[in-house]
């Protein structure tokens, strides 16, 4: 019925072209005793934000290698995301005043969703904090395993006291960062999130296709385009990357598009969405669309990309722009300090001041963003594509095999 | 953990006050052959809309009633909502263009859910055309339902032909109404969905509550309330209440709010509600929020509720409503005219001039307004309320248990 070659699933034998034959041999010999296991990820949004960008394409290769792995959502109320997003924020190094109600709001939620969904796999996977505390409503039979996606650097103290409850239980932690580590009873496990280059939003684009998606958007490219791509957030500093481009604007004349989309478990996004209409202008254009072939047009099209993030878990918008040899300009925190190598691959800032210096710098330098541009793609060829991220998940699910599996397997 | 009693998993006992010993001992008996089966109910998203609203509770209902019921949601792209959307309105009576490109993504999008979910259940409810064909990608075990919530009287005869190679391979249809009865080869059964009375949308409210609600949203109540309380759809014809609540300003001052929220599987909402904005003045408000306690408040408080649809599979928010006891004027349309009886419990309207002159009717007549929504809370008990449905589903889970269930069972 399906013969359109587009339409194809993708498995991990469509990455022997980017990471070679030994890589994907490797990682089908770590796939082989994990063969016919049943894998559940959890997280709370099926739109949105970089979880779901990650369990999309995750979840298909999973079961493509043999692991059959299901994709479960927990439904939640507004005040249950207005709670979430607070905890999102605090984990991040904001306050949040932690009463009864929102943790009896918060615990009440995934309650009624452990009703909804079974937990008889070999793995559960839980994502972020929205659905940490379902562990609470099983009768655990199975390794538990929390993914942590945000930076856990400067925690709101008693919040993550408060959270402990929970990821005590689990039996392992997975944590960005060396720098995010905590003090949680479980083991913590560490490594990346990944990009898949054979998606929508990071495959090939000719040239006619980037100017045709743009011009559906009626995005001019008639001058330098500066680009930012990311939920509409504060930790994204949104307003910050205007303030830099008026400083740009004040020597070159340019474009800005800030793009972002609102997932279903961010209630701010909204808000700060409309509030960055203000600026929009017939040099800076605020869009929110959920439109993969967008991102990714601009991403080839933009003479710089920034991600002038104030904290960022891992940033999977730089690493999808330094795949397309994008030239990136990106807050020096988190997830983007590992990835760019300063000056090599792109610009780390911290200021104002610094980043619109560092945009007119490589909108005068063609050379240079080509010459980072490569860098920047052999970086993450290496150690950021989906692969990888897999390759990480099957040793840490093997590591269970032989510690734990025999106590928990049914 | 959780000590607030507001925080209460309901079960069939909780309806016990409003449909009788009797009833409830009869639905616990027909849950009682069915105790430990495993049902799947799958729609296409967690928020907005109607299904969503009738799974939310009916999952925690029936897993409190013994059945273990999970609650799975497709993920799609863009371009498969909007193609959806477009089978959505064909099946109402607009026509589509089904290029085979159309097919292929709406075929391609299922194949990708069906890696990312099993199916290994005793019953399978599919909901509407969105994730219909599913059933294709399965090694097929057990009965798979596939539940039409919309009008079907007057479908697009060549989608519909498309569609049927998939409905075909059912096991049973659900379809709300017999006039929406259409030649398939599974049998069909009739039953309409139905509201819980103890969620936050219909809950009882106290005065103060409601105010409190209503000045939120700076929603003034010194005039008469009208209010039409539904997705942003050209078949609720949102347009056609306002120009009835513009002859109805001619004579009377009064106030209209329309309410709507925009689901993730409906891409058409977001442009109809922006277009909708031109029409806001001091007399005409137009709310796009996710906000079930301002929906309970609004149709609490307004004099007249309306429902104008030019299409409706049921029409639940006509329900939730009459429960209420509104006084509502419903389109004469689909599910609308089986739950309001013309004249006694609401009226029943065809035209804009025939709305209008109903609204100032109802706004006149303090004592015909109480009468209707005495009636109208007593019929939806009666036929409406969620209990139904769940008997309903029980019931046709059993007739399985006599024809098919041998054969399939694992």
């Amino acid at each position: 019925m399906i013969k359109n070659p587009r339409f194809k699933l993708f498995g991990i034998e469509d990455y022997r072209q980017y990471i070679g034959d030994k890589k994907v041999e490797q990682i089908k010999e770590k796939a082989d005793p994990l063969k016919n296991s049943f894998v559940s990820h959890c997280n709370s949004t099926l739109y949105g934000g970089g979880v779901a960008e990650i369990l999309a394409p995750l979840t298909i290769l999973m079961n493509r290698i043999g692991i059959k792995t299901e994709w479960r959502v927990i439904q939640g109320t507004p005040d249950f995301f207005s709670i979430t997003k607070k905890f999102h924020n605090a984990l991040q190094g904001d306050s949040v005043n932690l009463t009864d109600l929102k943790k009896e709001i918060y615990e009440w939620v995934l309650k009624e969703n452990s009703l909804r969904n079974r937990a008889d796999h070999d793995f559960i996977v839980i994502h972020d904090p929205q659905p940490l505390p379902l562990i609470n409503y099983y009768d655990k039979k199975q390794p538990w395993i929390w993914r942590c996606h945000v930076d856990l650097s400067e925690p709101d103290k008693n919040l993550l006291n408060y959270l402990k409850m929970f990821i005590d239980k689990y039996d392992a932690a997975v944590l960005t960062l060396k720098e995010y580590d905590q003090d949680f009873k479980p083991p913590r496990v560490f490594f990346n999130p990944g990009i898949d280059p054979l998606c929508t939003k990071n495959r090939e684009l000719s040239d006619s296709e980037i100017i045709d998606r743009l011009e559906h958007y009626s995005i001019s490219c008639g001058l330098p385009l500066i680009v930012q791509i990311s939920r509409f957030d504060h930790s994204k500093d949104p307003e910050g990357v205007i303030k830099a481009f008026k400083k740009v604007r004040e020597n070159i004349d340019c474009n800005l598009v800030l793009l972002g989309n609102v997932a279903t478990d961010d209630p701010e996004g909204e808000k700060i969405y409309k509030r960055l209409l203000d600026y929009q202008n017939e040099h800076i254009r605020i869009l929110s669309v959920q439109d993969s072939a967008l991102v990714n047009a601009l991403q080839r099209k933009a003479t710089v990309v920034v991600q002038k993030s104030l904290k960022e878990g891992f940033g999977l918008t730089v690493t999808e722009a330094m795949w397309k040899k994008a030239a990136v300009v990106g807050g020096n925190v988190g997830g983007i300090k590992h990835q760019i190598d300063d000056g090599k691959n792109g610009f780390l800032v911290s200021s104002i001041d610094e980043t619109a210096e560092k945009i007119v710098k490589l909108i005068e330098d063609e050379n240079l963003r080509e010459e980072m541009g490569r860098n920047a793609r052999e970086k993450v060829r290496k150690k950021y594509l989906l692969s990888s991220c897999l390759e990480n998940y099957l040793d840490l699910f093997n590591s269970f095999e032989t510690i734990y599996r025999l106590d928990y397997k049914k």
